[in-house]
């Protein structure tokens, strides 16, 4: 039996896993990712972990035959990341190459997002469909795009990052300096923008009941959870964030046409009360050929999608 | 040597040309499609054409190894239609078996703009590259993407169906019965319908003297030609139309990230004067790490792309 490594490096903390070939995690755990000490310091810790982990589960180093890692920020041919979202790491670093050098073990990366797509794709949501795209929709929005066996991850890394596909030509200003990006409107904190800008002529409602008027506090969750009690607030807050994920779906389904859309991420937790709005919605937006068998369906890995995902691109 | 067919099956027309495995074409010509007397009158006449031909080349038939063909329609497996756009055929024909049965020779196929990718991308003004879209401006807009040797044709082929992604979510009312399409405002009909609309309250301008007054006669041409002689009426609607442009180009650069974008069709023959505001503009639409090594390419390969796509499918 081969053994496999995925690692699904985050801004605080970095999730590593030791699978087997069918990408059951035997043992995962999480280390602090640490990036101020530098990256060789990270991929050193982490492969002292899966060490470790080797060792309590008596699995031998040699049986060790890939690591796979999610990274945050675009990466190039499987190997180069073009820069850290966050981290003081160089540009460009060749992260294939180094972890490769301290394991002797053959890696591959790929964006965070792709690798949570890839791995609800093989081992979640999107088992047995060769054409899938998976929308993370969290603080931001991101996507993976799954095509016949392989991640469209892109020319320079930016393959599926669906969350600046404009739906607005002078909307709402994103962290990425430009407008009207679908994250701006889809995300949680395009949930909390739109529920924070109305709460400002509307109090008498649910939301700001729940956060006791405490604006700070104001989290997605509260808008969906009063809006499944029934508040017309909150209501009509899902109503317009369902009009947009319908017009960014509506796009994706357009250009690229799967067999199924995944939406996992902190949104997606809404459940019925977005998504049937959103199938109501959808043919306004897809042609109806996109939609005649399509699927959508919500994730079903949770956090394990990141290290099945990443320990995938060796397998 | 081995040869090859490639067809292009247009509404009124069909153009059938003959090929050797480089992709050169030895020898083309036009039929009628004559889709009235049914889809296998149609075929048997291509083929009877494909045969004349090869006679006339001395070409034996038992070295023609592969048809391909470019449907005005949604193919699936490159082998099924879904339907075909105005033909009076029935849905969900495999044209692939029934060429096949007619000629004994392995037969593949794929929407006309995707072929029309293909070969821009194999032949013409993507070659090199792994990764391309071609964006065709004509009456509508369609797309093909190509990424690492494949197309993407879709669950049910509709993949690449750009000129319905939406860009206003209650835009301009579209053919396809759905609103803010891109082809709404970026395809030549586009143009037209956004000139037609401002000469209403203008008619101070060269475009109207252009066409003599007579609406019925303006084409996106006329635009083009008046916006290079300085008028500027003209110009801000080259203006209008680079925004949206740019506005779905940038869409599709955050989605799949290509090496190169083709722009093919009559509007892409405005040449600089469009493009020059397309690139000046796709920095408001597309993220940075897009646009850095992108090349934007006008087509070269005109009315043969579709011939030379369409025998890719099989060599």
């Amino acid at each position: 039996m081969n053994y496999f490594v995925g690692v699904d490096i985050g801004g605080t903390n970095s999730k590593i896993g030791l699978l087997n070939d069918q990408g059951d995690i035997l043992k995962s755990t999480s280390i602090k990712t640490d990036s101020i000490e530098g990256v060789d310091y990270t991929l050193n810790k982490i492969w002292e972990t899966v060490l470790e982990m080797a060792e309590e589960l008596d699995i031998s180093r040699d049986l060790i035959k890939g690591i796979g890692m999610g990274i945050p920020g675009p990466v190039i041919d499987q190997k180069k990341v073009a820069f850290f979202a966050n981290f003081p790491w160089e540009k460009n670093i060749n992260i294939s190459e180094k972890m490769e050098e301290i394991s002797g073990v053959k890696t591959r990366l790929d964006n965070d997002v792709n690798v949570i797509a890839l791995g609800e794709t093989l081992y979640g949501a999107g088992k047995g469909y060769s054409k899938s795209v998976t929308i993370a929709l969290g603080t931001g929005v991101g996507g993976g795009i799954f095509v016949d066996g392989k991640l469209i991850s892109g020319a320079t890394g930016a393959g599926g990052e669906i969350g600046h596909m404009k739906l607005e030509k002078e909307g709402k200003l994103c962290g990425c300096g430009q407008k009207g990006c679908f994250e701006t409107y889809a995300s949680a904190t395009g949930v909390i923008r739109e529920t924070l800008s109305r709460l400002q002529i509307n109090k008498t409602n649910g939301v700001y009941k729940a956060i006791d008027g405490d604006l700070n506090k104001l989290e997605a969750k509260h808008v969906f959870d009063e809006a499944k009690k029934g508040d017309e607030f909150a209501l009509s807050i899902v109503d317009y964030v369902a009009e947009y994920l319908s017009m960014g779906i509506g796009n994706v389904l357009n250009i690229i046409n799967p067999d199924v859309i995944i939406l996992s991420g902190g949104v997606a937790l809404a459940g019925d009360i977005l998504l049937d709005k959103v199938k109501e919605k959808l043919p306004n937006y897809a042609l109806a050929i996109t939609i005649e068998n399509l699927k959508i369906k919500l994730g079903e890995l949770g956090n394990d999608a990141g290290i099945k995902g990443a320990s995938a691109l060796t397998i």
